[in-house]
């Protein structure tokens, strides 16, 4: 039998806090494989990893265990909760960052506080290598998630901005800057697509929604149907983001005109 | 026996456009092994992902399907490929970025066409996850490449600059700026041993290539022979590129002079 | 059996050096799991490197082998070195980088010295791929350390600083600055509990060591009980390396002062 994979999402970057995470999790199940979804999240950022995860979990199998760290509240009040969702389980704060993908409701889920699980002593900074690494491993090695605790009830969920959609007019968000300087919207690239729509982003009018980069000139701005199925706002061959000076992507705003016949 | 393993080469830099690909392998073939080659490409540089992805392979074992993925052109007419060489395995656009590795010819070698080895749907803008990825996994779990579909011919090779070589003197090319700001260059250090050489960058005369670091005072510039075996510019302790604010390695030039006797 | 893992310490970053060190490991060690403990070293700092290494090496099982690379003196005298102690093996340059590590001495330990285990020819320049990451994979595969060379004797120690305390007075020194922009001290947290101190820094007064980020308000600066269990100085939700344009983190001074009754 193939061992459960434990997949990483934290905005540790390439630090030596991801590097003990993957530490606990061998200490505690030896052969379980360790992958990384990204450590790139932007420090502290709730939202960012939100996004992020909830566009990356159709990539994984069924009986992945995601370990998800984006966590400025450690230490505090906030609660730690693992749960299952068709079929992939997940372990971290409940602090908004799994308020996509337990969207339309979860299966199983616990509170997580059986300090049996934990690594002693456990750190009140560093929750992710004493609380969540080392339960996350336990899950991997199947652990049944209700020796962890408690049923959690309703997670705590982001009030994420949404598009407002009008005949013929919308109205989106940013959400987070990509690799490439892409700015990665909340508007779904089939709400645009069929249909002669002009792209509005600070001042320029962009024509129509793009498929691939190709569809633009080199350096030119482009408004694209991005590979999470979103708008994105990129330059190619360049950098939206470094281009406009994007410090909060969550404070850009794009519309979207549809052209009357 | 033990599996093939999977190895990354992108310019997708601790992304989640990384961490899906990972995904996606792991549901094809659940217990193969997946590494890094490195994911710090310069973003949409295929210049540097052939160098280097060419000084690397031979540090893999026989048997590792290396998926390459620096790809601007994706979703254009530019195809994938898959091939075999020296018993390794490459798989990724056919738009330069093997011009190294299979420089005097490959082994067998399909064009990327069933689509029944893709995950669907297929991204316009994200074959790496899409095509590559899938496809680096079905051939790690023994899928012959000649299912992936007709022989591909040729493969396309980037008009790369060689060094001009003449009786005593040579001019040769910047390639990348690695993690330490070292330029690397085009010209063979093997060429310039052996003999008395004045190296001549960016006005300043360097005497000799050396074979460490030591051999230079701290803080100053060194020519050296590097990992690669390419002659690399360098500052001891400090960053050349930085030094120098080197933007486009590729049009630094660097002068080698025999001395004569 | 579960083959043991091999781990990577270095300041490669996410280059193809570090994952040249991978293939290496592969090509000798088939079935070795590899993993990351870090590659964000700064470049050359061999002092972070032993203090990262030093808080993380508990977070890993016994039979653990690290490679830990960060190697300005290569191809120079310094010596390679390969040791055991408390049941994890450690292999790497003898220039100070196991200096935490190896306080209080060390199990068997062996000069690396039988080139029939180096990756040949050996880079004068790239030790890190040519002799220690093929030596950690045969010590993985199982290679008594007593093949590797002669006994190392007493291993190459840092003359790192450590805090003055006297009675009610702590003067303390930056280490590192981490992922979030904190500044990592000298300083047991365990030496200022139980008291009522100000932390003194860059000319602010803290009022005491905080458990966690919520004991102070969104901005400001706190002096932290960090998870390596040293005082940290931070900014909640952001950088303090950034604030104060930390440069030479070992260059930073904080002092301790505790109340009188």
């Amino acid at each position: 039998m193939t061992n459960a994979p434990v997949v990483f999402l934290t905005d540790f970057g390439d630090s030596h806090y991801a590097g003990q995470m993957r530490g606990v999790v061998l200490g505690i199940a030896p052969g379980v494989p360790l992958y990384d979804l990204t450590h790139a999240i932007s420090p502290q950022n709730i939202v960012e990893a939100a996004h992020v995860l909830g566009e990356s979990v159709a990539a994984f199998p069924a009986g992945t265990v995601f370990v998800c760290v984006v966590d400025p509240g450690v230490g505090t009040v906030r609660r730690g909760v693992a749960f299952r969702k068709d079929g992939r389980f997940f372990v971290g704060p409940d602090n908004g960052i799994f308020t996509l993908v337990a969207a339309g409701g979860v299966g199983e889920a616990a509170a997580i506080e059986n300090a049996a699980f934990f690594r002693q002593p456990v750190s009140p900074t560093f929750h992710g290598r004493d609380v969540f690494a080392a339960v996350a491993a336990r899950i991997a090695a199947g652990t049944p998630l209700s020796e962890l605790g408690p049923p959690a009830g309703a997670l705590m969920a982001l009030g994420l901005p949404t598009p407002a959609v009008k005949e013929g007019r919308i109205d989106g968000h940013g959400l987070y800057a990509d690799r490439f300087g892409n700015l990665v919207t909340d508007v779904a690239a089939a709400l645009c697509a069929g249909g002669a729509w002009t792209v509005l982003y600070r001042g320029r009018r962009l024509r129509g929604v793009k498929r691939t980069y190709a569809d633009a000139a080199p350096g030119t701005l482009v408004a694209l149907a991005g590979s999470s199925g979103r708008v994105e706002i990129a330059i190619r061959d360049g950098s939206a983001a470094a281009r406009f000076r994007i410090k909060n992507p969550s404070r850009e705003r794009v519309r979207f005109l549809k052209k009357m016949k």
